[in-house]
């Protein structure tokens, strides 16, 4: 049984879209691909009514409650889930891909799905550990070199979302985000991402714990994907995420592949990215 | 041989997001999907430089030429017949879908690539008739009254591309881009798509000619689907493309399907539009 699913589930900010350079590579080896939106992202993003007049009034855009503030993790996760249950068939393997946030998604459907998932793949993603949520590791010195704080525009608790504008009016702020985010990908096409990417993340995504047992998400075979030049989730804390896993289940190791990219693979080396998967 | 691969390809200012609601009902019927981002839109989309600060220099982003304006239809086109060629298996038909001004796109790539197609579809697009371009067809009584002109910021000719700011500050403006190309859809999922949406698409693809043979193009099964409720390119303009191709392929009659929709039934009828593919 050669013929796969992909689901590949796109971090915060992001949406199905950044994926769209890795699935022709995919599809041409015979296998099937689905990269959906999820809650909160996408065709499904809510913005604060300041979004359209935040040039004109910044004040406002960093101080009004997000829209996506009641989204919980279980609401992502379950989406996520939904989509495997509705893909799964007998015959057919289900891999599932995580980027970044997705990966507290992953390590949620693994617990709730196992039976329907051959594999998880993590890429640069929140493999937290055991009943820890990714907040638990915000003072960590594995993320001391993150540059993703500094681009955060209003309190998270307050406005119940993790605000970034990646199309800010302000070139210097638009640069920050791409070395945080994509220091290996061109100009133009960051423009573009950039444009593509919506300003709230939900803060329950940062702030749930994911509850885990060796027996349900523990047995799924893994591969951690670690993008070795990410100054978003930095190496060291993609490796702690993989060291803490490995001593939760001892008889199933992840497995490592490396990347020597920025946080965004799928856009500076799609064809890569794509080779790794299909090789797993 | 019942698997499939559908190319969903988008039409202008759209990119592959806007399938993304449709390809998992494809997906969960045993088929492929691809829906890739042509040259000059979603993550290849290219921005003037004004873009960034449009709120504050109105004036300056209705002049400013576009950055696509150099790329030729053939450009366009070519990108699909590459994804094409990239997917065709012996063992796999591949159904090339066309939304909008990716209705041209279709008619180039049915002449340059017809024996890896098995169908062309037609999503309410551009299936102009032999040897002429969509722009052709913009004094004909049929298109009298599509809802786009009004939303064009800058002349076509001038800047090289068809000019649109579906995430414009007034919200007049916004609702009017609404009317015309999504009044069935919630107004959040739309102000989510506007998000995505990119402002200019190349002028070439409304100016240039496709050249069309009845033993190429014209052989080849096709199907336009036709959306009732279309305030952008109205039924009568679908219509007569439909009378058209007929009068030039007689042998080779198209097979036309409805949706109840506006001009985006990826976004207000994903299953159903899922549906029609799938039957075809």
């Amino acid at each position: 049984m050669n013929s796969k699913v992909f689901v590949l589930v796109h971090g915060g900010g992001h949406a199905g879209w950044c994926f769209g350079q890795v699935a022709p590579y995919l599809v041409r080896e015979g296998h099937a691909v689905v990269s959906p939106d999820l809650p909160g992202h996408g065709v499904n993003a809510r913005f604060p009514r300041s979004w359209w007049s935040r040039a004109q009034e910044p004040g406002k855009f960093a101080a009004e409650p997000s829209p996506t503030a009641e989204l919980t993790l279980t609401d992502l996760a379950a989406a996520v889930s939904a989509v495997v249950r509705q893909l799964a068939r007998p015959d057919r393997q289900v891999i599932l891909v995580g980027h970044s946030m997705a990966g507290v998604l992953l390590n949620w459907a693994g617990e709730a799905v196992p039976e329907l998932l051959s594999r998880l793949v993590y890429l640069s993603g929140w493999m937290t550990g055991p009943d820890k949520s990714f907040g638990d590791y915000q003072r960590a010195p594995e993320m001391a070199t993150t540059e993703i704080r500094p681009l955060i525009l209003a309190s998270p608790d307050e406005i119940g979302a993790v605000r970034i504008d990646f199309s800010s009016a302000d070139p210097a702020y638009r640069q920050r985000a791409k070395s945080a985010f994509a220091a290996d990908v061109d100009d133009d096409t960051w423009d573009a991402a950039a444009h593509l990417l919506t300003p709230d993340t939900p803060v329950a995504a940062f702030t749930e714990p994911v509850h885990l047992t060796a027996s349900r998400w523990g047995a799924i075979p893994r591969t951690y994907i670690s993008c070795t030049a990410d100054r978003a989730l930095p190496p060291a804390a993609q490796h702690r995420f993989i060291s803490e896993a490995d001593a939760f289940t001892p008889s199933n190791q992840t497995g490592v592949r490396e990347l020597p990219t920025s946080h965004s693979p799928f856009l500076s080396q799609p064809e890569q990215l794509a080779r790794t998967l299909v090789q797993l």
